[in-house]
């Protein structure tokens, strides 16, 4: 991204100080993190930050520790870089005297109980007045409608990964291992320049495939047999994902039925994939085409959500709390039916919505028609 | 891990139920709930669990959601597995109710904020009078002293990065890239047989090196300068993580001065991880050598950090916060001198503490004497 783009993102940001009760703002979640500022370390894990912004009307400081102030200062240079020694909870009451904080608004979805206890326990010490008030999704709204920009670096990620599956595709013959084709994937991957993989791939074969989230196991792909590849990339911090079923040979009627059915219903969830229309709307399309075709017991999972920064941000395209879909949002369309101890199939979309309708981002043309 | 390992750990959870308010134990943490119950799946991120066990003094519950059912009924036999539909935090009242919680004991570091006032709310809505008591560390106080069994398995995963490094080291040539170099090690942790890494390597030449969690470039390695190498492997769970300081050729006086001072640190930092000693002992010791080169200021981070399930758990060795030393912690010892825009040394151990003293878990001994 260019500089401006995350200057911009602060001044919208600082837009919803108006409407809430906190003045400062405590950003600590990764992908938030980078959003605003750039900076682009992850976390070691959720008790161990690498740092985290605080923003008000006129201030903007990304807090670390010693161990990132030299990348925090060069990819986030529109921020007031500060170390703390001894631990963010313990320094925090200082920083925020001098930002003159009133109110601090918290990330509610990713502040620990603990850690939000500590900090109220120090600023308490400090007989500091200062308010803790959640905030819930302001930064992850915003990152829901995505710019023009964002919308290129996630296209980049999907042509990344239609290049590595067209790669990949050809090598599969019965015999080879579901990890194998894994880490050929992890493979191209970093050949192809990516940060990483978006998410561990599943590649689950046979009766593997009815296991929405299976991890590949050495278990060899056999011909006639649906293989799920769910699979996404991280291009320059822009997710991807993407989900076909292949078969090394023509499958029987009865996969063959199901793959008809999964592709109708993606079909009719991407019809309703609009702005303007309900989140849950999509859903409830392609669920009804799996219902009525009499497998609807098989398909326990939401439609879709969105991807961004994040594989698995919002919205959601769940049976549940509806939201108004707009332009600009990117999502998955992802219906699935999963037979246990036979196997699934399922087909995933990435899609941006745009004025004319859904606009799918993934290239890839790999799939059958078994009409019969 | 054998079965009765995970029930013998069960019961020795519950007969800490005798001396704390809460009768039920809501487990969330990836690594706590595999301890406990042999349930391997990880989360894809903070707000997405893949499933969390509920304990009581006689029942023992696994809840997930329809996406790892088969999983956990296949890995946590010993576990009653409960598929909810709606989310956890709808479902929990009514599973509560049934297991007759009057207090439920939730991981205070791990659950968010907005995940215990959507619990609590949730109760309050079906008038349930279940008191929400946090829980610090219950399990992962456990997990702090390894079994026989998980020592084996850490020493099984230094052995196989052992080997790895073995493999590399002789390949290391100017021209070369950190990256090129950490993906040659992520490749051959795959071939041998490893879940994965335990974190992503840092491979830090040069400058590079005064970033102690630099990410790797594609800046090319060079004779005479220092070459920070901090890997792990993870294996049947287990992670590992050792620190090498590699050169191409001699460096000069001053590289050679810190490594021989480091090395020095590290040595009597070893000598008090012993115990009934003090956790900021071995940092103190440590720490003096390094203070009294008069090279203080260029190291900041801790000396070291239990290695488990997770590459950092307890017990920590910091300056602060002492806790007792006992036998069976494994901890890292890893002091590092980093000078900006120079390049660092950092040279990294992981120790069992035997009633002997400390026992060293990384037979690799890729060290120079810089004597001079």
């Amino acid at each position: 991204m260019r500089r401006p783009a995350y200057q911009n993102r602060v001044t919208k940001l600082r837009e919803k100080l108006a409407g809430i009760p906190s003045d400062t703002l405590w950003i600590m979640r990764p992908e938030n993190r980078r959003y605003l500022s750039g900076f682009k370390a992850l976390d070691t894990q959720i008790d161990e930050s690498s740092g985290s912004l605080l923003i008000t009307e006129k201030d903007a400081l990304l807090v670390t520790d010693s161990r990132y102030t030299t990348e925090a200062e060069k990819q986030a240079p529109d921020f007031e870089v500060m170390t703390h020694k001894k631990g963010l909870q313990e320094s925090l009451p200082a920083i925020l005297a001098r930002l003159g904080t009133k109110d601090l608004g918290f990330e509610e979805d990713f502040v620990t109980w603990s850690l939000f206890r500590e900090l109220k326990k120090n600023l308490k010490k400090s007989s500091s007045p200062i308010r803790l008030t959640p905030i819930k999704g302001l930064v992850d709204k915003m990152r829901e409608i995505k710019e023009e920009s964002e919308i290129k670096a996630i296209e980049a990620s999907a042509d990344l990964m239609t290049e590595i599956l067209s790669e990949v595709i050809p090598t599969l013959k019965p015999g080879r291992t579901e990890k194998e084709i894994a880490w050929q994937i992890e493979g191209l991957a970093h050949e192809g320049g990516a940060d990483g993989l978006a998410f561990a791939s599943i590649v689950a074969s046979g009766p593997n495939g009815a296991l929405p989230h299976a991890v590949p196991t050495d278990r060899k792909i056999r011909g006639k047999e649906p293989i799920i590849m769910d699979v996404g990339v991280k291009l320059d911090g822009y997710c991807c994902d993407m989900t076909r079923t292949l078969f090394l040979g023509t499958p029987g009627p009865k996969f063959r039925k199901i793959y008809r059915i999964v592709f109708e219903a993606q079909q009719r969830g991407l019809e309703r994939v609009l702005a303007g229309v309900k989140s849950t709307d999509p859903d409830t399309s392609a669920r009804d085409v799996i219902k009525n075709a009499g497998f609807g017991e098989y398909f326990g999972h939401s439609l879709g959500h969105g991807v961004g920064l994040a594989t698995h941000e919002g919205p959601r395209l769940s049976p549940e709390k509806p939201v108004k879909l707009e332009q600009g949002m990117v999502v998955t369309v992802e219906p699935g039916i999963y037979i246990p101890g036979k196997g699934g199939v399922r087909l995933e979309e990435l899609v941006v919505i745009e004025k004319q309708g859904p606009r799918i981002l993934t290239k890839d043309r790999h799939y059958y028609d078994f009409t019969d």
